[in-house]
């Protein structure tokens, strides 16, 4: 899912695979190999012997062991030394993959282990589970989203941050800047919170490290995908770099803009308008292709219940239609490329200003 | 290469990686690991339990050991029994990845592994080498070449072979039909062969097994690319499932065009045609690039002789002018997508008939 979807957008992809799986374990049943650290090491050891590890921007996902985690880390330091002359030539984007919901579904040692990286991050991409465990502030509100965000820009001093699934109720905390803004999207996207919203909320850090906050919703689709955290980052690696560049900012230590610049014309707001008008485009897709084959589903099995057949394996047939089903929600990344390349109805996807009184 | 290749034109790619290395061997040195056969099958295993097996078409390419190929080939046989009554549901395309130029790059081993295999196979790319090697015909002239396809669609029952690389001169047998074509692209094409052209010779055959024997000519250009096997098998894959799908053959055994088809008229000369083009356009763009490094050095080399430096590591110059070289070829396909989903100058690259007096 990463590696073509950064190539979709143009990208030259050098992809250290951190396991070899059959498929993603959404289908609860997988086979295959998590790549030992060691051999993270020995690509990245062979890549530097050629001189092919000048990456420009390094994507890390997930990790299968804290070990990984530590060797991932080292490629990102050494990269981040040998660009010290160069300021703004390496970039990376830190997904620290780690659960969601509450639950942790790595090894607790996980997060310790990224925790010791995120002062070499430039822009960490946690999903509001994954916040509170870096930031250490429980996220019930607004406010306490934006104090873990700040937490991030100042005590690990990551400039750019991305909360990604981000589910909270509108609360008092979170209102327009003043009354003229009343009727727009943004009041409209707090009030639809409540009826199956998600949102992103971002900031890059002023110079002062101060969050300069704002918020992007889309609509909460009733399936779930796998796969789309991956999504997420890899388009954002190709479209921040786009929008950095169209700010001049290339060259600028983490890519950071002025302090003039307003949290929702940052590249950083922008990047992902582009990104999320294109995964609702491929999402919806894919939900209309799964909900023809749950009604496939559905007709056969009204037809084997006419015609008396099938009552008995109750168990396997759960499980036949938990994978079908599973397999009608592969997104449809491969075949609607043109929604990555060129993103429709951005003007859905607006960044929002996020005041906080706090 | 060959996933991307596929991704581009359209095709849903589920991977077995058969190596995880560094880079490509053209470097000299690589790290990394060679898939174990077992793990190639536990991955198809994996897929199986979840029926995620049902491929359209199967490409395979490199395999490291011979135990790869023998997975690789129940793979294949297995896809081939359940689409048994359904004709044209499963498609092999086998590269036969052995060596060229007269030298065998993997274990003896695995020639009789791929000859075993051969039967089950649609269609076989192997280059003029892997062609003897399979065939047991010396290839000399365009007579010995045309025994060698008729080898193997009689006694190994493929029905479709290409031919890749081959750089027979001109020679009497290798004539145009009649004389009306005289002044026929063909003519240029057999003269040029004197001056640095590479030809693809392909053929499916009749129902009674007969060749139809067609050959495209494209200017050999004077540098090393690695992946470009890779690269015409993938995009093989696509086109000649598009190009049978317009011929509606997907619904017939292997795809195999009625007799009264002729050689340059067959779908797979046609798709063909589209890869060679796609090829030649993104190929010169990648040797283009790589002129422009080679000034480069040859520039930096200059300064260096000028100001005194750098005489005395001539052997550590000439592996990191080696390195960059191989990196300034490697082949420009991501940022060239545009020319393998839309080739230009498909005039330059038409198939032509060979007419070999046996």
């Amino acid at each position: 899912m990463a590696t073509f979807a950064m190539q979709a957008l143009g990208c030259e992809v050098t992809a250290i695979n951190t396991v070899q799986f059959s498929n993603h374990t959404a289908y609860k049943q997988v086979k295959g190999r998590k790549t030992p650290a060691e051999e993270v090491t020995e690509l990245y050891e062979g890549l530097k012997q050629s001189h092919l590890d000048d990456f420009d921007v390094m994507l890390s996902g997930y990790c299968p062991s804290a070990a990984v985690v530590q060797e991932v880390g080292k490629i990102a330091r050494e990269s981040r030394f040998k660009a010290t002359t160069k300021p703004g030539s390496f970039f990376w984007v830190l997904d620290p993959v780690m659960g969601d919901n509450g639950k942790i579904y790595v090894n607790e040692d996980v997060v310790p282990a990224y925790k010791a990286l995120l002062k070499d991050a430039d822009l960490i991409l946690p999903n509001q589970f994954e916040a509170e465990l870096l930031s250490e502030v429980k996220i019930t509100d607004y406010a306490s989203l934006a104090t873990a965000i700040e937490t991030l820009h100042r005590k690990y001093r990551v400039p750019h941050v991305l909360i990604t699934s981000v589910t909270l109720p509108p609360t008092t905390t979170s209102t327009p800047q003043n009354q003229s803004r009343a009727s727009s999207p943004f009041v409209n996207s707090a009030n639809a919170l409540q009826s199956g919203k998600l949102s992103i909320v971002g900031s890059t850090a002023t110079s002062d490290l101060k969050p300069r906050l704002f918020r992007l919703t889309v609509p909460a689709l009733p399936v779930f995908f796998s796969g789309t955290g991956d999504m997420f980052a890899a388009l954002m690696v190709a479209r921040l770099r786009e929008s950095c560049q169209a700010a001049d900012l290339l060259t600028t230590n983490h890519w950071q803009s002025p302090d003039d610049v307003e949290a929702t014309e940052l590249p950083l707001a922008k990047a992902a308008e582009k990104v999320l008008a294109s995964m609702h485009a491929v999402l919806v897709k894919t939900m209309n292709a799964r909900s023809e084959e749950l009604k496939r589903l559905d007709d056969e099995a009204k037809h084997e219940l006419n015609v008396g057949i099938g009552e008995e394996a109750g168990q396997d047939k759960s499980l036949q239609r938990h994978l079908r089903l599973t397999k009608a929600a592969e997104v449809r990344v491969v075949r609607n490329w043109r929604d990555l390349v060129e993103p429709q109805d951005l003007n859905d996807f607006r960044a929002q200003v996020v005041a906080v009184d706090q």
